[in-house]
């Protein structure tokens, strides 16, 4: 691997808490203090607190990896307010159906001076079917959610580690948190870009699972370059149309969150939901594949919440539609295909209109409609 | 290969004349003789045109695939007047650089009834930068490109000889124009989006190629999936931004002829403009690479016309610009990545105001302004 992006020494070191020491929230903390941030890592794994001070290993993920000296790991309590708030910033890397609880332990409303919020998980919370946004507002209150930051992108952890160039994109309803949460991680090897669309963002971070499965599926099925191509695109144009009636802005999609997560995630072989869509093109069916991955790939369980927002917004999505009646319909996947190839000829583009969708209320909740 | 796209009958033959019997001139032949169309096949090789009518194979590419009998190949000479009068359609699959002698010849504004006229081909007019639309208005006058449709997206001839599921998109000024082509190639296996944005159709199919050769580049150099998706991302961000100072929608990026094309053309080691970059980021000159592949790269000529668009417009293209330098500024691939990976941080779609732009006086030439 060609050694092409040094590391600049960060002028202004930040404090920085890591929640969750999984294979991103690892990766992220070894990044940050790669970076001369002073990084506390925690992890709710005391075998992980001990591997992490004592040997700079992490015994569940990345084990190649030298992680950096920075990293101060933290254990397995959760931290409690005297040390949050001491920090400059409090980055989430736990899953999203951890989201709810751990924020409700932290009681971050009673705190007086609050820490940048950043958030990388990715997904849907089951049951309710709310994005993190809407986690943090309940749970917190629509200022601690409006001045959030969100990061996503296609970023592999272990080619991060690698210093491999990685760009992502970081969201928030303040520019200025953007542009902060951007500039601690900003390095020439990790390339940070604003925006303003944490709803475009976050939808984008969960839907790409779903076409990641449609995707693995028609390869599965023996198809080749255009098919590929032609499933991505038109997942796309899905998911932008999803995410226009829902409130986000259709250029989100254009972006690293979208179009760059959505590529690394359905030309990945070693991706969950592309495995569970080829190993469904090739006429398993998916009581077999779970049983062997061992647990549910997020895109499944996405898949039937999607439905229900897909339904709820009216809006035409035939791919995640089949999606869902193959994975829940016991639809078999040949005639998947053939039902989505008959479809008539259509507009490429329809966008539903803005006006209405969840975000609406979420934004008046948050005082930015 | 699985056989899951059946053939429709098509309930309303036309009467076609293909234009150019290259890779994709005869496979779209193929396909629309295939669909019961009665297809008029030019090549100006009496050789390519003896093969065709005697044995149904083409001695020069898709050599394996016997081709529709409903194709009657005709040539050397370019058909005249009198053939081209009782054709629905006209499909130009001859490259940009032989359009405009081509339109010269055929003297088609002499005509009393204009069959429907759709071109196939990609990439700017060397000398004078012109897209193919304004090589209609210049040659044929405004009405003529006005009714003119356009068709791009990601389809490899091989495949769709081999009736995989492929899309394509199929734009023009006049919505019924769209609809009317779309319908013709319209099948199960080879599914038409319409559009109203040619000029961000063409732009795309050029651009697409410079993009592939920096895909090429960051692959030759060993990086892996993060870099690969971000230089697709940010490539596809650049496009989006010059396609809209050039007059563009941005939307027209997200689509079949945008995204899909790019990653068609990014993701496949075969794509003689990703061939070109992944030599270089090996360290091989440009010299070495053109004698080898025996002619230059449609992306090495485009780069050059892009660099003088991008100037004209003022827009920020810093991967076009860089891929320039590398191409005919003699900057090393190792100096152009840590160039552009050194940056400073920014937004992550800072689209220009699309008021002005080339297109703009195209659109005023063509009473659509």
């Amino acid at each position: 691997m060609p050694s092409i992006s040094p590391t600049r020494s960060f002028p202004d070191p930040s404090k920085v808490l890591v929640l969750g020491a999984g294979n991103f929230g690892s990766c992220l903390a070894d990044h940050l203090g790669d970076s001369e941030h002073n990084v506390y890592l925690w992890s709710r794994d005391a075998d992980v607190v001990k591997s992490m001070n004592e040997t700079h290993r992490n015994p569940a993920y990345l084990k190649d990896h030298l992680f950096s000296e920075k990293i101060i790991a933290v254990g397995p309590e959760l931290p409690g307010l005297e040390l949050i708030e001491q920090m400059d910033v409090v980055l989430f890397a736990i899953p999203t159906q951890f989201v709810r609880e751990n924020l409700a332990k932290l009681r971050l409303k009673s705190m007086k001076k609050l820490p940048l919020l950043i958030f990388v998980n990715k997904g849907i919370e089951i049951g309710t079917h709310a994005l993190t946004l809407e986690i943090i507002a309940d749970t917190c209150g629509a200022e601690i959610a409006k001045s959030a930051a969100f990061i996503s992108g296609p970023s592999f952890a272990k080619e991060i580690v690698q210093r491999q160039p990685t760009s992502v994109s970081v969201a928030s309803f303040t520019d200025s948190v953007a542009q902060r949460a951007a500039m601690i991680f900003h390095q020439p090897h990790f390339r940070c870009y604003t925006g303003s669309d944490p709803i475009g963002l976050e939808l984008s971070g969960a839907l790409k699972n779903v076409y990641a499965i449609a995707a693995g599926a028609t390869d599965g099925l023996g198809f080749e370059n255009n098919t590929r191509a032609m499933i991505i695109t038109r997942g796309l144009s899905e998911m932008t149309c999803i995410g226009t009636a829902y409130g986000a802005s259709p250029l989100t999609f254009l972006g690293l969150a979208g179009v760059g997560d959505l590529f690394l995630t359905c030309s990945s072989p070693t991706s969950r939901n592309y495995t569970v869509g080829y190993r469904l093109g090739k006429g398993e069916s998916l009581d077999s594949i779970t049983n062997t991955l061992g647990s549910v790939a997020e895109g499944v369980t996405t898949t039937k919440a999607l439905k229900i927002i897909i339904d709820e917004l009216g809006v035409h999505a035939p791919i995640a539609t089949t999606i869902y009646n193959v994975l829940y319909g016991g639809m078999n996947v040949h005639d998947a295909v053939r039902e989505l190839m008959e479809l008539p000829p259509s507009k490429e583009l329809d966008l539903p209109p803005t006006a209405g969708g969840p975000a609406k209320q979420l934004l008046r909740k948050l005082g930015l409609d």
